[in-house]
């Protein structure tokens, strides 16, 4: 093995070794390509549930920030141009207006999800629309030169779409994987609670993924689960970002078992879900920093930890070719 | 507070929250300066303890693996191009001899310590010639325009000597904090863990840091100590590695105490001293990947999370700047 002759102790880089590996997996080449055009792609949409007193935000941020990740004054715009990073944001539900932008892509499915406390978030059609519009996306920046895909999101109210979604694929008790998102008091933890409980009593076991979707929402988690499927697909490695890609992740794994060892995860947020579905889906995220903003921002950080991974594979030097001597034992 | 006028919930990026504000206080303004031009040093220094059997690598690993760093290829070599961070490898006490090359400064203090297994590892005069050496490092690595000190360390045998001045330092049982360095078998680990108890046994309380030093050595260990007070003292961050800085930091926070607040943990090894000694300093890593390479290896990595720090505090917008809603409660 490639790593075992490169002049260190092996096993020395612990898991960045690891992860070398994964992507010669990933691509079926040792050593694995270097990422050199990491393209971030922040699918936003809106969730009708804020009408159920999810979050204090109100909806119009998902449209405001959308404007904020096109101006470039986002966590997200910074962290992309630092790590030289292409940034696409895609409206595949917003529901205010918005600006058009040469950043923005326009895949909207519909101006936002309905009251999952209430009904279905959204027909199978409209979930299989925004899952095509996540695939689409995927499948363009590979096409434009993308050797990396890092999912990013931004949908006032969705981590409420994304507890109940990981509380359904991993089987884990609503309570247990239901967080605090940006910030919400007990009385609202407790009422967001209620309201995932309540649209998971509707669902059967016999639900398909995409029935499952429909139900909860929202259209960003849709079009993340497409956009992952489709990027493992094409063999470019995807870098997740939170419990909403993680949520996603969990939906993309349910469609196509065994998509998640074409992941990497880019962090551990403090939302409950995230730890919960990272479990179910076997992955163990490179950076624990207590980062629970979204917008791919997690990920993001992580880019040079995977360009790192793939640059000691092909630049270090081995022992029989740089004259180290090896251990005595 | 700046960090709670930037478009995002307050908090929401954790820890490297926390980073910006220490990096605004180091340098003493808001916005913290972004490090643009970081520099790391591999302090290279042989030990007379490897002829006790502590570890299963020849002596003159170091001294071929010096020959790496200047070459380029070795894991130290690979991330500081990756990160277009300025390599300076100096010679310290390196036993075997080297050729010379740019990028290698001589500041020989003696070739290797002698082995602490049977005395002391040098003289209190050759400790505080390795501390200047390593002071005058830093200084002429800031004089010449570097805005970022990353420690790095080259040293076959060089994590006996770390363990035994964590174990001094914290006071935490040598047992504790003795570890299987780059891999050595459990006969070894309790060979190792013996001679640092009679190391640590021949010390009185009344021995000052620099007395604790020449006991027990390494003199890059040493000099490290002395790179780090100097970049601390010239407000600039010192991102530290693994558990041979953090030895080293002990020491440096023994000669001058609240030197750690100065410093940046870059990684959490899992060498058992570096886990006892981020707690002795009050310092929390950045990446905690099972890396126990050393070079500066687990530090470099963490240097893109730096300047992400200090980016998102100059470059993000305001709320009131960026027309965005706060929240409703």
């Amino acid at each position: 093995m490639l790593h075992d002759r490169l002049i260190k102790p092996a096993g020395s880089l612990g898991r960045i070794e690891d992860l070398g590996v994964q992507l010669a997996g990933i691509a079926g080449r040792v050593p694995p390509p270097v990422p050199e055009h990491p393209a971030i792609a922040v699918f936003a949409a809106d969730h009708g549930v804020v009408r159920s007193g999810v979050t204090p935000w109100p909806q119009e941020v998902t449209a405001q920030m959308v404007a904020n990740f096109c101006a470039g004054g986002a966590a997200i715009s910074v962290l992309a141009r630092q790590h030289e990073a292409r940034l696409v944001v895609i409206d595949v539900g917003v529901a205010s207006p918005l600006t058009p932008d040469p950043a923005l892509l326009d895949r909207k499915v519909r101006p936002g999800t309905d009251d999952l406390a209430h009904g279905p978030a959204m027909s199978v059609a409209d979930a299989n629309a925004a899952l095509d519009a996540g695939a689409d996306v995927a499948n363009t920046l590979i096409d434009d030169g993308a050797d990396l895909l890092v999912t990013g999101d931004m949908g006032i109210g969705n981590t409420t779409a994304s507890a109940a979604l990981v509380a359904w694929f991993t089987g884990a008790p609503p309570a247990r994987v239901t967080g605090r998102g940006t910030g919400i008091d007990d009385e609202m933890l407790a009422a967001k609670t209620r309201v995932i409980d309540g649209a998971l009593d509707r669902l059967t076991s016999a639900a398909t993924p995409t029935q499952v979707l429909a139900e909860i929402g929202g259209l960003e988690i849709a079009a993340l689960a497409g956009f992952i499927v489709a990027g493992v697909a094409r063999r470019v490695p995807v870098l997740l970002d939170g419990v909403i890609a993680l949520a996603a992740a969990c939906v993309a794994d349910a469609y196509a078992p065994g998509v998640a060892l074409g992941c990497v995860a880019g962090h551990r947020s403090p939302e409950p879900g995230s730890s919960v579905a990272l479990a179910h889906l076997g992955l163990d995220p490179l950076i624990d920093l207590g980062l629970r903003l979204g917008e791919g921002s997690g990920a993001c950080l992580a880019v040079p930890l995977v360009r790192s991974a793939a640059l000691v594979l092909n630049e270090m030097a081995t022992f029989d070719g740089a004259g180290v001597s090896g251990r005595d034992d």
